[in-house]
């Protein structure tokens, strides 16, 4: 993995650059659409490619519960298996293991769990977190943390950082006798709201030494100032030549606020989960579009839009879909919320190569469009 | 609308044509996906052009209940609404009104019923179903019938066609009235499975002229060598110069046998909604994608198959999503069954273009591709 940093913005944070990975090269800051169980939901990937997608997020720990990551490796790997050949990082499911909680106990070896399918007994360490990733053959292997809900007192953010830290050291050692060339390793700092831990934690991931640095417990219900102040704060601690991944955010505005603050990488449900809901984004904030104000209206989900749903169809027709509860209402409302995603990520790169990131900081947080 | 009768097969009543509708010309005979609520579940339209498809249905009836045919007629049309530019047959509703037993009452005049959707009393009669796909803007209409269940005593069965052609009179009057220029209308034969009610049935149609004439009434429960006598008996009644429509059939063997019966067009949910269930069509018989058989089958659905899903994907991956419940199963799923129905289609016309549609029958009796 090579990350050359093409340009730094002068008046905020923001780096353009581009991550060259085993499946191909990815111009940042990209946000990355989510197939946890090896599918962008509802997508094929030549509508991903279609409209730029250039990296794309699949989870290891849903991968390994089924079909397995064995078989997918006997298939030739996670990239064949989903007939996507430009890169993917995989999540190492710690966050989906905590989320299985009284399903779950989690000690410093790591996680004993029960199948969410058929409630057979699994074992997660950092150790088969990272040959699970292996297997998939991903480009970037995020190593396993864990997780900890808001609020958390001090002491038990301090615990559990320190837990993920003594688990990245090992997911480091495996990763180097287990990965395939052209892997890359990423580490992830903790801490929850605490900057005292999260400093130690960058520290600490710095020290093991890592291809890039993931944020990670942060979006999890802690306040989005909150947020933004901690991804700002962190920024000096993290090494300047390494790709930035803020896991799991956010709204549109987010993702500007937030490479305004350092970050390179995104990933988040939210346009995949919000379309299939019929909630879909616009330039001028999102509309809903079951509301029966749609019901006859004649224009597009949004007038400024390019995508292949916003050249076409009516909101009367997404309405039709979507009521009907038909197959293609999430495929089209996908499709646009999507598109509305990489578009804004597109529109973020060329600010900063034009130096003009300042007046699209500005417009987003008068718009409305989070 | 005009029809070119452009080859008959020298062996079997099989017929090559070519079918001018206003929206652009169908090759014959023909497959037209079902697309009953203007989608074709699961399928963008350019997923289908990409297929070959030249004609698809939808259905006045389910569009009336919602959203409305004056709602569609208000955006442009269906065409517009659907974003689908090429030709629509519309279907006007008469197999689902009939489906609604317990929710309508049938007299000479129309029937009345509740919407399925909401309760409230509604009335389709054959004007009423002329006005309904005279303000969708359907390049063929066709007119409403009273259908019947199979099996049916003689006496019902007469007296039930003797009304479907009492309707198709009243239809043949309102269209000349409402009807758009372009616009084309086919009758339907009734009568059960009872000959000499079919062939009264088809001179009472001629007699007052149409378009084209569909078989109705078939495929409901009578066995399929029935259907296959009755299509055969009708094909001197019907005038040789006008496009004939076997409505709501069938499997591929059906097309296969009824093209040699003299059928030009065909619509059926099956390729779609087998598609949803797992139920995969294959040149050998068909898969149930969803058994444990297919598990870490790396190969694809149909090895003889130029589909996008056959270019692409394992039948392990597919079994993945099915399971998985991931919205692109019935994507993928219903490309390659629609693909394959239109395949089919393709090799039929071939095979009556080169003088070699006995040996397509002849597969067709022995492959188990039924």
């Amino acid at each position: 993995m090579k990350f050359e940093l093409l340009k730094t913005d002068p008046g905020s944070r923001a780096r353009r650059g581009r991550l060259h990975l085993a499946h191909g090269t990815v111009e940042t800051p990209v946000f990355m659409p989510v197939g946890t169980r090896a599918t962008v939901k509802a997508m094929m990937p030549d509508q991903l490619s279609a409209m730029g997608a250039e990296l794309i997020l699949a989870n290891a720990y849903h991968l390994f519960v089924r079909p397995g990551h064995e078989l997918i490796r006997g298939l030739g790997g996670l990239h064949r298996f989903m007939a996507w050949d430009r890169p993917i990082l995989t999540d190492s499911g710690g966050y989906q293991v905590y989320s299985l909680s009284g399903l779950r106990r989690i000690d410093d070896d790591g996680v004993s769990f029960r199948s969410h399918l058929d409630g057979s007994p699994l074992f997660l360490s950092p150790e088969v977190a990272v040959d699970v990733q292996a297997a998939l053959g991903s480009d970037v292997v995020m190593v396993l943390d864990d997780c900890l809900g808001y609020p958390a007192t001090p002491a038990d953010a301090a615990r559990s950082m320190r837990r993920s830290m003594d688990w990245a050291v090992r997911s480091r050692a495996r990763f180097d006798g287990a990965a395939s060339d052209g892997q890359a390793l990423f580490g992830i700092v903790q801490g929850s709201v605490f900057p005292d831990l999260r400093r130690e934690s960058a520290q600490r991931l710095r020290d093991v030494g890592f291809d890039g640095y993931a944020v990670g417990g942060l979006g999890v219900g802690d306040p989005v100032e909150t947020m933004y102040d901690l991804v700002e704060a962190q920024d000096p601690w993290l090494p300047a030549e390494c790709p930035r991944y803020l896991m799991g955010v956010g709204t549109p505005r987010d993702l500007i606020e937030c490479v305004a603050r350092g970050v390179d990488m995104f990933d988040c449900v939210m346009p995949t989960r919000h379309a299939r809901n019929g909630w879909l984004f616009t330039r001028t904030g999102h509309i809903v579009i079951r509301h029966a104000a749609y019901r006859a209206d004649d224009g597009p989900i949004d007038v400024d839009c390019a995508c292949p749903v916003c050249a076409r169809y009516s909101r009367a027709y997404l309405r039709h879909l979507f009521l009907s509860k038909e197959v293609l209402s999430p495929v089209l409302n996908t499709l646009h919320n999507l598109f509305f995603y990489l578009d804004t990520m597109r529109r973020i790169r060329h600010a900063i190569e034009f130096e003009r990131f300042n007046e699209l900081l500005t417009w987003a947080r008068s718009s409305g469009a989070a």
